[in-house]
């Protein structure tokens, strides 16, 4: 029950806060918001819950909100409507979400700002979803919204600079070498196989789990995805600043970030070879591309506490602020790049 | 689900932290360490829970720790020796936690400090348990430590000064006219009305609920409790900076400590009316009586955050140096007080 890689959301509610920043993935849960009211409406199966009459919901990844709080209402909302259409009007479940991220996840913050007109009974749940979380057979929904691009490590080659895989001068995989991209894929199989492990423990048997999270469109290659392409002119920043001798070079080669950006081809091998859970929906959605302020903030926002703790405090305002210019600068190359983002709505199976 | 009086413990870790200042009360927990065990091997029909195998406890006003921990893992050996004794090895449950607490409570704190060989899922619940927390038939333990004597507010004719309650120049009742004893006598029994409502739905029917409390002794008026007699000091050093001129004497008129010291007879009275519930064990434990530094301490790190909200920071120091000062000067008299504890024991009743 230990986080192994644990670096926040910016908490709290200023200007770099994620709760500021956070419209970007807003747009991604409004596109997959229709698509769980339907599968809430053709595949759930609400008598086979009927011994319990509480409906548990988690988010997990939640970070501090508001994001979080419209997710969840619109699952609720729709089980409801759901067992209204059924004539079950008169025995409502009651609902309980547990919202659940890092142990170093802002939970004060999240608690403070829960909505107060909510109709269920709100828990904070810490620790990493890459392991279990709760009891055997106790969620019926289970949500994740940008959160599942973010590994439980940085494989351990790719800062190992006697291993093929080191991917020195680099903090993505995306323009690395063959072996450094195949230590990401390798990594993301194991964690995702985890993770579906843990919740295929967790969630009943016909109960459902959708996830969101930036993808990259089939047979497109890793350079082409506009978030790899924003991360790598990140990564650039701080080798400029290394080759300025404001840090060191060897510290930004230490530098990986742990993410790994999906195809839904990836994605649907790695659920079949579990085999816990069927697949209902896979989809990939339109994601609108955020203006380069946007996407500034937005890895400043979830990037801070790394780069703080990897360089410390006084670069941080000059490393966004040539970030910023480098986006600025790069907006026709950005404008190129792909930016999708992947759906995917999962049933626990009735046989193990 | 709102917080009515929310003055958490202070966070954190440093020297005037809930988590250091706490071994006063833990002195409570041990006294009746024993008894919940007892009650557990004796009480407890674990046979009427066998429809889930997940075994559900909570800390109603947890604070930060690590008081809690220690609490909940007494109670988590004590099931799973009922469990072996019984001869169930092979299907021990799983345990979750609910550690819960005032929104404003730290939270963070108390996640980062979960002990990390736990053998329980551990989750926070924000919100007052004079309302409902949990869905219906959930909880099987639920355990409250030191957290019962406050009250969901100050009873609104205290601070009334056109009421015959106005309680003018004093924080606390107990030296009050009877019209002011009144007043927090009837607001008690109404939360604690309020609280075995919200449990009694809570509760599974055949579960647990055990709390301590600082208490009074039967027969013994309220002046002559040591706890009182500590608030009533700590109020006439406010009452000093007042005729000072430090502080306006209207706004320690307006200050009322929302804390009730009960006796068993009370908490008896008030459980039989309220019917959900029978009474196990109810017993009077000794109390330790903490030297006066410990005392300062104690309450400085429970009242600190209503002091800072109602006279602002300026006044702290200067208020518990004379405090401190205060409970040396009145030792003699401070041995001669009755310190003792409430232990109840309940069990949720089979019908409604």
């Amino acid at each position: 029950m230990a986080d192994l890689v644990a670096y926040p959301m910016n908490g709290g509610h200023g200007l770099y806060s994620y709760s500021k920043n956070s419209t970007f993935q807003r747009k991604a849960i409004d596109a997959g918001k229709e698509l769980i009211k339907e599968a809430i409406s053709e595949k759930l199966d609400i008598k086979s819950f009927s011994s319990s009459n509480t409906f548990r919901v988690t988010d997990l990844g939640c970070s501090v909100g508001p994001n979080t709080f419209h997710a969840v209402q619109n699952i609720v909302d729709a089980v409801e409507q759901k067992y209204q259409s059924q004539g079950h009007n008169s025995q409502l479940p009651e609902f309980q979400v547990f919202f659940s991220d890092h142990t170093s996840n802002d939970f004060n913050a999240l608690f403070q700002s829960l909505p107060p007109d909510r109709r269920y009974y709100a828990t904070g749940v810490p620790g990493s979803f890459y392991s279990r979380l709760f009891p055997k057979a106790f969620i019926h929904f289970a949500y994740s919204s940008y959160a599942l691009q973010f590994l439980s490590k940085v494989p351990e080659e790719v800062v190992d600079m006697n291993s093929p895989a080191w991917n020195k001068g680099r903090i993505n995989y995306s323009k690395s070498a063959d072996q450094v991209v195949k230590a990401y894929t390798t990594q993301y199989a194991k964690d995702m196989e985890c993770f579906l492990n843990a919740r295929a423990q967790e969630i009943v048997c016909g109960g459902l789990m959708a996830f969101v999270v930036p993808g990259r469109p089939s047979g497109i290659p890793h350079p082409e995805v506009y978030f790899n392409t924003a991360t790598e002119l990140f990564g650039s920043c701080l080798m400029d600043m290394a080759k300025k001798g404001i840090i060191s070079e060897e510290k930004v080669d230490c530098l990986n970030l742990p993410q790994y950006i999906a195809s839904l081809e990836e994605v649907e091998a790695i659920v079949k070879a579990n085999g816990y859970f069927s697949v209902e929906i896979m989809e990939n959605l339109t994601q609108e591309k955020p203006p380069p302020k946007v996407i500034a903030f937005s890895v400043r926002s979830g990037m801070e506490g790394m780069i703080l703790k990897h360089f410390g405090d006084e670069i941080m305002d000059e490393l966004f602020d040539s970030f910023g210019k480098k986006l600025e600068e790069s907006s026709s190359v950005l404008e190129s790049k792909k930016s999708i983002s992947l759906f995917v709505l999962l049933k626990r199976r009735a046989t193990e």
